[in-house]
């Protein structure tokens, strides 16, 4: 039961990083992310970093993975929303 | 120990959580959501529901709440992406 709890937490993470990946070839191909609120990218930044902390903890491999690499593409969007600011 | 890992996630939680509601916000008052990218909605969302149920099957409560709301604020960005199709 705990290998299939664990397979379902990569299975989530799997998704829920790789979705930024679209978002960031969207505002890379189109130059634009001014739809795109700073309020969620920061928030949603400083929150990634406690999940992080919190899978650390509770050395949850899927849950540090996940936010781990969502870190870096929200990173990704930061830097492009400073750069094609509109 | 564990409640304190448990505040943490709540923290995250929240975090992640309330980073969707200033994107809700930003998305209907401009009526715009045309640099969101669906694939980014959609894989997000089906993320979430993983992560949801992978927070029942590990009684993690700050992960449970955290992805039930963000599904709710998920499903309004992607109501409101429709009707203010651009």
């Amino acid at each position: 039961m705990h290998s299939v709890i664990s397979l379902l937490g990569f299975a989530a993470g799997t998704l829920t990083t790789l979705s930024f990946i679209p978002q960031v070839h969207k505002a890379w191909q189109s130059k634009r992310c001014s739809d795109l609120s700073w309020g969620m990218l920061l928030a949603f930044s400083s929150g990634v970093v406690l999940w992080l902390i919190y899978g650390l903890l509770l050395k949850a491999a899927p849950i540090i993975v996940a936010n781990a690499v969502t870190l870096v593409l929200l990173i990704a969007l930061i830097t492009m929303k400073i750069r094609y600011k509109s």
